[in-house]
């Protein structure tokens, strides 16, 4: 089953499910909000046919809860001489920080000084309340997964040991398209996710590399903060970030980043510099 | 003006302002719903007098964002042997992690692993929308602020570079009990902010100390994610935290921690030694 949210020409926006190929509308706000139906499975809510004015949402437009985890990928640990992590690395986003799967990214000032980079991450979206939840729980209580670009602002993220402020730029992690409900699909089966700039592969993982799985990281946040459905989580980015270029390769106005994980979808995002007022 | 949010019994709450030493009711949620009105400050809103059945409740509810500075009095700086920084080091909590005033704080685990320490802090709330602001628009923008502790389970914190889950405990931050508007009071002035625990002082302050002070710290986060009405930023704790102590002190069950901004308010909060299930 796939989900997506779309927004809609009345400044407002809906869930969609797809049904043999097509799309149905329900009347929930976003996936999140049909998330919070214990029967969003079924499509026992009101689902109309055809086509809306549309233009295809982040997957969730505001979840209250983003984590992201750092240092997932074992080939990328390896590569850059780190031991293997015994605890997840986590840091929040705020929803602010999610934009469409095909919007534009504007650098946040000259591309040399803000160092914007690419970081393909497979995204988890929960559909059940999990608190101090155990593995198998925390397995089944996520509703399924899309495709994320942390996109990072290098020069802000080092300025102190913290890296929110270069994570938690406004509409810079593209979410989606779609989601992919998780008896479809298991990232422990090996999914491949790749990023690509101006078609140069530039990333390159399988998702059966992580430290931390989905379950594992949904199961060790739930001891200490509340999952809900449409809480998101980003499960970190495997090797060849441009900051591991040597020398460093940073994104430039016009560059097109694209995003994929194999069964899930692909991201397309253009890199623009914003107009000086 | 003082302003507060109240529990009523109907599993609802409101913010109430103090007019003449007594609490008015209006129909906004919590503080943060009324300061979505450009009118806020003034009492044009529907207000009612008299007592209804209540407890203070934090003093908004759910913001959507809640951005933590650490390392930022020049005293704890100095004490510690760290340079001044240049720039604020910063980290998310969730609404989740926010209680009460006068709320329990549960350990999460046997007192001596999860290591509960205490941190006084003066919380700023936003009063307006904040993108890109100057300091001067920065701080016309302050609602204005309330006090806040954010206890700290430095196990958690210390497992990786990443401070935010010893800092995102459920219910573990409590913030209130009431929010001075900006006119009545300029922590510039230096207010005394301190921590007691069991009657002991351990930390002491001025909020004039400050490396990043209130409008500089709002100034920079709008630079990268927008700032709205209920917003809270917490500004960190001075000198005298429990890890300081040598050898270091954390908090037990039963303790109580007073936590007190001169001019503000006070927030007394139990620890507590949850039942084992």
């Amino acid at each position: 089953m796939r989900l997506r949210t779309v927004f809609t020409d009345y400044g407002d926006s809906r869930a969609q499910m797809r049904i043999d190929g097509e799309w149905y509308t329900s009347a929930a706000f976003d996936v999140a909000t049909l998330l919070m139906r214990p029967d969003w499975r079924t499509t026992s809510g009101v689902w109309v046919a055809g086509r809306i004015p549309q233009r295809v949402a982040p997957v969730v437009v505001a979840p209250a809860k983003i984590v992201c985890c750092g240092h997932n990928y074992r080939a990328h640990i390896e590569e850059m001489g780190h031991p293997t992590p015994q605890f997840p690395a986590l840091f929040a986003k705020f929803a602010d920080t999610l934009t469409a799967w095909d919007s534009d990214i504007a650098l946040p000032g000259p591309a040399e000084s803000v160092m914007l980079d690419w970081e393909a991450e497979l995204a988890v979206v929960v559909g059940a309340e999990l608190r101090g939840a155990d593995r198998d729980t925390a397995r089944a209580g996520i509703a399924g997964y899309t495709v994320a670009n942390d996109f990072s602002v290098r020069t802000w993220q080092r300025r102190t040991p913290q890296w929110l402020q270069g994570k938690a730029f406004d509409a810079t992690t593209p979410l989606g398209p779609e989601l992919v409900t998780s008896e479809e699909i298991d990232p422990a089966d090996g999914l491949r996710i790749t990023c690509r700039v101006n078609g140069v592969e530039e990333q390159v993982g399988s998702t059966d590399d992580l430290v931390f799985d989905a379950p594992e990281l949904l199961s060790y946040i739930s001891a200490f903060t509340t999952l809900r459905p449409g809480d998101v989580v980003l499960t970190g980015t495997p090797g060849g970030v441009g900051s591991a270029h040597k020398p460093p390769r940073y994104l430039r106005g016009g560059d097109v980043v694209e995003t994929e994980i194999e069964g899930i979808g692909v991201l397309r995002n253009r890199i623009t510099v914003p107009s000086t007022h």
